[in-house]
């Protein structure tokens, strides 16, 4: 609650809630104080069918909820045997010794549902509140030990198997994301206006959600036609939005890159400056990477480019290094330099200084020199903070990375200086 | 609530009030509907003082939430001037035609305060709730636009200030994050239990956050001598872990080796395998970092190392791409190529796959070579997932070059080879 670390769990138990057809309808975060854990929960068993609650059973004194709990519901704590074998075998197996405190982690509330802990000593549990209490039908609590590392598997292998059990009835959920880059949020909607009023007849739900630079297309529908009717209006939007479309759900633009890459038996090289190495950094998270992507410069001083890529000084001279001539040097000579197949190139200015009119904060030169082929040279003008600009320009690289490898038409830059905002 | 997104805004604003002495109680999500959202803001103003309500006040349809608030507090919409010549300007400044359903953000209800958007469209708004209808004192409504890089200058420039005003007697909060990296949790706790029923005496909390490879150690005192309570434990625990403090609160080992290195007027050259730019993408976050940052290779191919870096094919076949004397050679031809000051190398095995037991996935050799002193390399095993591994690398690397800036000891690694998780 003082904000100092992010809460991920709400993300990751939210996704995995609608994917099983039980989305989730309020997620609230509260202080580990006794009132407030009571309160949330006796709330949260009044609003919903399933209360899952993280957090608060381990064995330090900040450790209230199994207690609160069991008190809210009236019931009582017995050690649960099995847990206690669990624990100490945790400890015996890293040659640890146990301390004695960490037994209160079999205690469990009478009537629980204990919930194996494969890597980690407090269980979780799933308790039923006595009918009636909370309102008219069964209500259910989930407790999940807070570290991700415990919680997540437990979710996956032991909890979610127990709440399929119990509401056999979740009705058929089919949610997909189409994801997009290089268009704004306006022009998505613009294309997708005309088509969308028989597709949300049919029950589709579409969302969009867009950031810098990118925007993802939500089609969300629920019932025994689910999937038809996600089916339907995948095939209608994509054909409204064609090759804008770079991938669906998780896919990240480097994973496709990569991919393609791979199939194409390219060899890349990446020279950067502006974005000192986050395209290469982004490139080589995809695992199999290494395949493909023989290595990179990150020429950040004027005389990197010059010595390391051959950039003529008459190129820095006459344009500045930010300059549609000197992204293609820098391309053209990482390409040689590496006997690639493909090179990427990007010089800009992150900011927060160094603009000048003609080249604002913000501006960035691209280029992807591939072999046998004309080099290409895009300006964008990113004029955000300087991670966003990174972010950003990686993006554009990454995208024309993707076409070019798809062979499709190459994406629209700029071409006037736009003016700083 | 479908788990697409990830909400950082919850931590980023309780982390605001934290430290303008006005903690955040509760944190709800719900989903974009008119029920959830006017059921939540009414809980919200019965619950507490101040709600601050994020997202929903753009142009979309499924932006409700301006409208659903002006309903529950029966206020009517009017346009506002100022607001409707932002967007003008906004659309005019980029040369972009305005679509005509952007101006509906200029609808504010009556006796709204508007806080202006200097990054988007959509205006800030902050409402008094009619005294006596949520609860005895007064209430505000402080809503905010959704996309971070609009909200977050906005509370900070515009929103904060009117808050302070209209919360004159918000209680002395202090809170110091002392930041910690290559020590584990049990080792921090072990060192400060001793010191610590004293300064808890005085009203001191002390918390712990543990990430992978790092601790953060959070001191936190409320009422009038808070400052005074914290600058004592500060320093308690500052002779303690010593050597082992790279900064405070939102520092980060990067900016805090670009400030170092700028001071000792450094020319720093980063060579990259395993991190595939890594380093040098998080040393060029820092704004400024192109005074001392001259460039870096990633050199992922063997090929590559041997080209651009002059590593010896002997150096290769003998003792394999992650080794000791590769990680030395690395560096070292990174420092001569550039005639740097400093450089940094790494070479490892980021997995998930190309372990041997030898060098298991995890591995990694980083070296730090100075001008006119020996060549330094350390050993590590990190044995996580690709992009944490990546990441804690690159705080060994970055660690090392802070100590070996400040003549400090520098880290120890590994000897043997660990086994493997």
């Amino acid at each position: 609650m003082l904000g100092r670390v992010l809460n991920t769990h709400q993300q990751w138990l939210c996704r995995r809630m609608a994917d099983a057809g039980m989305p989730v309808a309020r997620q609230v975060a509260i202080p580990d104080t006794s009132t407030s854990i009571r309160e949330a929960v006796a709330e949260g068993l009044t609003r919903a069918d399933l209360v899952i609650v993280t957090g608060g059973l381990g064995p330090t004194s900040d450790d209230l909820t199994r207690d609160e709990v069991a008190g809210l519901l009236g019931l009582s704590l017995r050690e649960d045997l099995a847990t206690r074998r669990n624990i100490e075998a945790f400890f015996a197996s890293r040659g640890r010794k146990m301390p004695p405190r960490v037994l209160i982690q079999a205690q469990v509330p009478e009537g629980a549902i204990v919930v194996g802990n494969r890597h980690g000593t407090a269980p979780g549990l799933l308790i039923p509140a006595a009918a009636g209490r909370f309102g008219p039908g069964p209500r259910w609590l989930l407790m999940l030990p807070g570290p991700p590392r415990e919680l997540r598997p437990m979710f996956d292998q032991e909890a979610l198997p127990l709440l399929r059990e119990r509401f056999p009835s979740a009705s058929g959920f089919q949610c997909l994301t189409l994801r997009t880059c290089g268009i704004g949020e306006s022009w998505v909607e613009e294309q997708l206006d005309p088509i969308l009023p028989p597709l949300i007849q049919q029950g589709l739900q579409i969302g969009y959600c867009a950031r810098t630079g990118e925007v993802d297309v939500r089609l969300v529908a629920t019932g025994p036609a689910a999937s038809e009717v996600v089916a339907h209006a995948e095939s209608a939007v994509r054909d409204r939005l064609g090759v804008h479309i770079y991938g669906i759900n998780d896919d990240s633009l480097e994973a496709v890159a990569i991919r393609l890459a791979t199939e194409a038996n390219a060899r890349l090289v990446v020279a950067e400056s502006c974005t000192g190495g986050y395209v290469t950094h982004r490139l080589t998270n995809v695992p199999g990477a290494s395949k493909v992507v023989w290595g990179g410069w990150m020429t950040y001083d004027n005389a990197a480019k010059q010595q390391l890529l051959g950039v003529a000084s008459e190129v820095l001279s006459d344009h500045g290094a930010v300059s549609e001539a000197c992204a293609r040097a820098m391309a053209d000579g990482a390409l040689r330099a590496a006997q690639a197949t493909h090179a990427l190139a990007l010089t800009g200015i992150a900011g927060p200084s160094g603009g000048t009119p003609e080249k604002p904060v913000g501006t960035v030169f691209v280029a992807l020199a591939a072999a046998g082929a004309e080099t290409l040279v895009r300006r964008f003008h990113n004029p955000f903070d300087r991670e966003t600009f990174k972010y950003v320009a990686s993006q554009q690289a990454l995208e024309m990375l993707r076409r070019s490898l798809l062979g499709l038409p190459p994406m629209a830059g700029i071409r006037a200086p736009a003016k700083a905002a």
